[in-house]
């Protein structure tokens, strides 16, 4: 029997800093780093120490908490010009993941009215606090609703990490496969060890291993030969921005399984809270891809391995909703057309 | 203007021994290594010093030609038991390129009919430097046969290497790109750097830009975003083994990419003397898939990255024929359907 995360949280606060493990460095050393300014918070997100949008939104959100902290002995006046700037510069730390800016500015939001910088600072944090816990309700959910959904299909392919690191709680992707190994129903994962960063490789196979649920790890360029040869009985992945009509944001990689997955009539189900729904956003389109640094497809664990020659390295793709069997939601299954499923489930709720 | 390789063959035959470019040490380092020994060709072939299936191939003849030269002194008698043992342990250190075994089995047959040893290690030489004249011949043919094919494109997408480093000449689906470069013709490559060895990142980028034609390094997972985004008018990879009906084996991840490419309607070549076809084989189903360690998966640049768990590592996959726009050979281009096409390339010979 499984039981949820008996890890640490990715992101713990400690009431005047955040204390976080640093993904960077696993699966070879699992290290604490400690986080006392907003600085620190800024650079643990750009630099991936913290990674998954729901626990950037998380980190954010204390981020913002620390930026209010430094103005202790200050005017509710001055506690206020801070805060925007602390916000702006949190919220800009990464550009895809829509969780990061709604945590800071509901955050932020949370200090309205207050009377004192010490009140703004209270209401921060309990709102930042919330934020968490509702994050990893919103894990567990997912997990229970994709768990219902998924009943019958053991062998799950996944891409990236989306588990107990990425979030809140047990995960998004990997919530669903956590809720079948605790329902006792057969489960196994094929994890593509998503490149250039390895974070299928270093975390999704650490964690999954670690916690006694059967993992094969491949390469990326692995899934079709995979697919092809029975391997997989569904793709469940997280996500980083969901626009309006369902096009999803994900990281990169996700855009070609989904196509293959297609092709092989697989079904490609989407996990994440309704929290990285974001309506202001009518398509893919409109979703701002983040290009990282060339060294780190030069690179592989620190050292370069590749000619030195011009790179592409976007973040994140975009999968058409068109391939979207359907999305895992804290709120339930969203199913095709998601231009009406979409905005139901903001507007009356659906049922899981 | 770009020429023909100025770069060292792949592998060189000094008359006593083979010089080979260490290729798992590149792009960091440029080493020759000396074999002498049937065992040396196969631990070379077997551990990827020399890798690309027409390299491989020439390489196992020359191995043959060292097994003979090791009976000089015995009888012809003698000389034909060594040269058995020899060509079936060179042909076995990689189980999916046909032109292993072939160009060994060739180099064997060679010797009938001789009457010493003696003459036995000649005519094999002979045999040997003639299968790789010929490669070098074939890559001149594919790569201007490919050029005319592909008159107008420039963005070409690549996986793995199959350029001067694979083959006895300027490449196969490289073959394409240096003729394109050497014609005037505008051409640039993205090249996935085709993990788990990153023949793509390795070598070719060092390849081609050591060669002054552009090339940018992407990971594999990228192509369905490179395709979406415009980045790629046609993808041309090079071939290990082509059945009767046009099914190709080829590195891992080909299949996806042609998923992908077919998805985009992106046209789809592989590129390949007709030394790589195999009429014995009638589809795909009947190509043996060599599964490699899986540190290969696990490690990168000799360094572990990832938790130790279990790896699903095949070398190749198979593209279906359906997927595939035309085959690029030295003797012209072949359409579908490959049924007729391709056997009619051996049988009466089909014009560039």
């Amino acid at each position: 029997m499984i039981e949820a995360p008996k890890l640490r949280l990715s992101v713990e606060w400690s009431g005047d800093h955040i204390e976080v493990i640093d993904q960077t460095l696993l699966p070879g050393r699992e290290e604490l780093r400690r986080i006392d300014t907003v600085e620190g918070v800024v650079d643990a997100i750009r630099r991936l120490v913290v990674r998954g949008a729901p626990a950037i939104g998380a980190c954010g959100a204390f981020g913002v908490v620390l930026g209010l902290q430094a103005t202790r002995l200050g005017t509710v006046r001055s506690a206020r010009r801070t805060l925007e700037s602390v916000a702006a510069r949190i919220a800009a730390a990464r550009p895809t993941a829509i969780e990061l800016p709604r945590a800071v500015q509901r955050t932020a939001d949370a200090t309205a009215g207050a009377d004192s910088a010490e009140e703004m600072i209270e209401r921060a944090e309990q709102e930042a606090l919330a934020i968490q816990a509702e994050g990893r309700e919103s894990c567990r959910l997912i997990g229970e609703n994709g768990r219902r959904e998924l009943a019958g299909v053991a062998r799950i392919l996944t891409h990236c990490n989306t588990g107990r690191l990425a979030t809140s709680g047990w995960g998004t992707a990997l919530g669903v496969v956590y809720a079948k190994a605790a329902a006792g129903e057969p489960v196994e994962v094929l994890a593509s060890e998503t490149r250039p960063l390895l974070q299928g490789a270093r975390l999704t196979a650490w964690e999954l291993s670690s916690a006694g649920i059967p993992v094969t790890l491949m390469t990326d360029s692995m899934s079709g030969a995979a697919m092809a040869s029975g391997r997989v009985e569904a793709v469940v992945v997280g996500c980083d921005r969901v626009a309006r009509n369902g096009d999803t944001a994900n990281k990169i990689g996700t855009y070609t399984h989904a196509v293959v997955a297609h092709a092989h009539g697989i079904p490609f189900y989407v996990a994440g809270p309704l929290t990285t729904f974001d309506l202001d956003i009518g398509s893919g389109n409109e979703i701002v891809i983040e290009e990282r640094p060339a060294s780190e497809v030069l690179c592989c664990g620190g050292q370069q391995v590749a000619a030195s020659v011009p790179v592409w390295n976007p973040a994140f793709d975009v999968t058409p909703a068109g391939l979207i069997t359907a999305f895992i939601t804290d709120r339930g299954i969203l199913r095709p057309p998601y231009e009406e499923s979409i905005p139901g489930a903001f507007g009356n709720g659906v049922g899981p």
